[in-house]
């Protein structure tokens, strides 16, 4: 009998799913006079991926050249994430106007621009423009409806009506490597190259702890996914972590569609599995009660191979 | 009758003061394997300044060689604001565990040790340490009491005990620029001189939007301080931009102590004074309905000149 | 009668060529493990642009996801330029030796391979691989032959045969600016929207310091280019530098082709003519009489427009 | 009978001297607007150690806050080597000229200024200044004798006599590493404390490939110290690579005085022996027969310990 093993490029693949989730998010372009404000912007307001505490998170979807941008200046594409909830609206404006405000109209010379192609958009004027307390103005600029905010420093500029759609949080990859050296290196190959790869960010980059929903501390959320841990190997005895395996960081995916997030998915188990000391791929689930969406990897695999 | 000027390196000072107020901090230590990933979890964890929306705010104060760390690994000393509130202990345990947890456990290979000089602490088990679900353990390592917590990336390692103390926050100089350019200039200058001050952060780095607390918006919290717009100054009858002057940005001060608080201003007023362009300097108050403190620029001048 | 004015996004373009001339370049690929130590080494094997010192001069050309490089791991594409002379092969294999063992193979983890599409080629075992004292030895990897050196680190590994070819050297376009700030603006998205040009480099990506060929100093090669100096507009009777211009950066252009050359001349004249502050667009010659190639911004402008 | 194991933290040190050379140093200070600027300008001129090719090696040796610099701007201390040859000042001049005006002055906004504690000094006029054609002028400025440069971005400045002095170059650490991870990890840990000292740079910083002097092809110079590469172990009988190392990187240390020297050499020793995965530290030399200095490991553990 022939056992069916699923592997990419040699490099063996556990014949599991990852589990996602309908997300919210709202996808926009900030543009900077110079290199280092915009990388501060755009680093600076996608930070500290709090979905756990009620928050959001975000990422840079791509680095954008002047010819790419509504103002000819050079930007970022950045997508920020709020659980779809039902009241998901609030938390919604809430943590734009939090990271707009306090995360790129403070760096100098910033703007923003709407870049989510959707039908649904909130009005920042009210959660951010009115900074202005009442100064600003609304004006047509480089084709768009625009709100331009007096500040200190000079001017900062918003597009008036920034959108927001439904997309697919937390696909994800988990590389299983044979020391924390090569964690590191399968996981910086799978940043880069998602890079190329529109609609989607990774909120986390090289994740160093994967979770699991069960908890005995409900007060502090998802906590560490013990079975995974490689420390804990031989100190318990229900331990998943494989022979030789010290290190297995995972690569979290948001993105705008299932196509996005599983094409990334895909690109994650390409680029890791060539990489020295990845000694096998899986992916993070709940067990199928938590996420509308299971991506199993034997169907990815076959999908873009 | 002579006029009793302000100057500094020749440059006019207004003989005003700012206003700060009382603050809590927590101070500690962030180390790593490597550069890239100390500068991730340093930023990550300490950006966003949002003490406006309820939470908190921080900052790098200093990076630290090898032999500065407990565990002979590089580092960075970062500090985390809070308001003084009469509650504040509830903020600022939920956001030392949202920005350890969100900002620097998820980055591969940190630790965090405490470097507050305080008497006061919070059990950092509670916030962040039971992320590893009961799994994680105490011990003495480097000298310290601290929680190894097992993640899937490796571990992670926290003091157990992080300290907190009363500080000064907001403490501020204004410089007035006559293009964007000198106020960039005087702004990296002045962010630069003021990594020598042991003690201090800037939460904003360069802040480009100084704001006022009386607004038309109170949802929005503090606006714009419009007096201090250049692109109003043509605009409203009451603008406060001097002649000449195109840019006004901030740097915001938060320190240990109201000492090293007004030796960071000296610094900032003595170095950006000898910037080309920067025509005046100041500082920003609400009139002194709201801070604890009036720091008089003249008082700092006389004092450490 | 009406003049004919040549202008772009309403820059005013002046009706003149740039002088480009024919060089020998070799194009390589540098991988590394991590991205901070591949920026070392493609920012360290192509500094120093020293052409006039009869040396060589070099450029990254664009950043390599892993799905881009022979061994998957992230990488950089790099050229390196010398003159066209009778005896370039001389100094190309000076020259590529030292870049590469000085600049690359000192830092650790890095591999080059071959990235020039030519039929010439010279033979890396000669001028890098012996390095390894004659320990080095040939082999297949990454379907490419490679001479593998074993260093203290580890291992270098060079692909044996590295091309070379004939390409353009020293388009360029100049920008005259109204001040510093709008020229570091101009000059930053004209090397950031070259990054999408296949085949170019930027030498000295925003060059502050364009020459003419005659000189009062023969021993020192080209100088300064007194006439389009700000600051000696009103010392000399003879200064072209228009009204209110105060700054005038150079982007100087090398490319694997004519066509590409003048497509990379095109893509700085339109994103810098969107920049505030960007008052009058040209290019520098001198006077025909040294370069194989005028390169009119007349006609690079009919054609890509 | 017990032997006299030398040791630091635990870790074993070989009883071993570094081999060091009598080298010729000018030491300078560049200063900039903006950061990004400045290091380019400190990156870029020291980049290319290429001593061994006749040439130079240089490196940054601090960093400086506007309060250390003679224009209140920005800046680095950055240091250039040449050998101590008969004809030294033939090649210090070219050198110093190469490296100032390739790599600093095509830079916008850089200025140069001596930083060399010497009698002996090179007139920057001749090997710099005189790229302005003869439109550059003498002048006192910030208290120094500066050349001002008119160029087509703006000016470039540069002390007309800038230093030189002989130093000690060539000291080194050499660490035996169990993986190319703890390799890189000590390696910065070792940069990143030598920041801390005045007066010394690292031409390599983490040098992949330490050198032998006797080699089959002297027409390359030094090549690969084949005792010492892991790659060899097994594959030649007089391997003398310890058990267990998989990488052996080393820090080449270049100061001002043989003090500084040992004194950053125990440091590295020092704060690389608290790294996981450093298992032996020694340092490099060639019999005695080249250098003027050995520098015992030994004597620095005695006397700085």
């Amino acid at each position: 009998m022939v056992l069916d093993m699923l592997e990419i490029n040699g490099v063996p693949v556990e014949d599991t799913y990852c589990e996602a989730f309908d997300g919210i998010y709202s996808r926009i372009i900030i543009t900077a006079k110079h290199r280092w404000l915009l990388k501060k912007a755009a680093y600076g307001s996608t930070a500290l991926p709090s979905t756990v505490f009620g928050e959001s998170e975000g990422g840079v979807e791509k680095w954008l050249s002047p010819k790419e941008t509504p103002d000819g200046r050079i930007g970022a594409i950045c997508q920020i994430w709020v659980q779809k909830t039902k009241r998901f609206m609030d938390v919604l404006m809430r943590e734009m106007g939090k990271r707009i405000r306090q995360g790129i109209l403070v760096v100098p010379t910033t703007r923003v621009f709407n870049a989510t192609d959707s039908d649904k958009h909130f009005d920042a004027e009210i959660n951010v423009g009115r900074c202005g307390d009442g100064y600003e103005w609304e004006e047509e600029m480089f084709g768009r409806r625009v709100v331009r905010v007096p500040i200190m420093f000079g001017e900062f500029i918003i597009e008036r009506y920034i959108g927001y759609a439904e997309g697919i949080a937390g696909g994800n990859i988990w590389m299983f490597c044979e020391s924390e050296e090569s964690a590191l290196e399968a996981g910086e190959a799978a940043i880069e190259a998602l890079r190329d790869v529109e609609g989607v960010i990774t909120s986390f980059d090289i994740c160093s702890a994967g979770s699991k929903p069960e908890t005995k501390y409900p007060e502090i959320g998802p906590t560490t996914n013990h079975y995974f841990c490689p420390t804990l190997k031989n100190k318990i005895p229900d331990s998943k972590v494989p022979e030789g395996v010290r290190s297995i960081p995972e690569i979290v995916i948001n993105g705008v569609s299932l196509d996005v997030v599983k094409k990334a998915m895909f690109i994650c188990l390409d680029v890791t599995s060539r990489i020295d000391g990845v000694l096998r791929l899986s992916a993070g689930n709940y067990g199928g009660k938590l996420g509308q969406h299971k991506i199993y990897l034997k169907e990815i695999i076959e999908e873009f191979s």
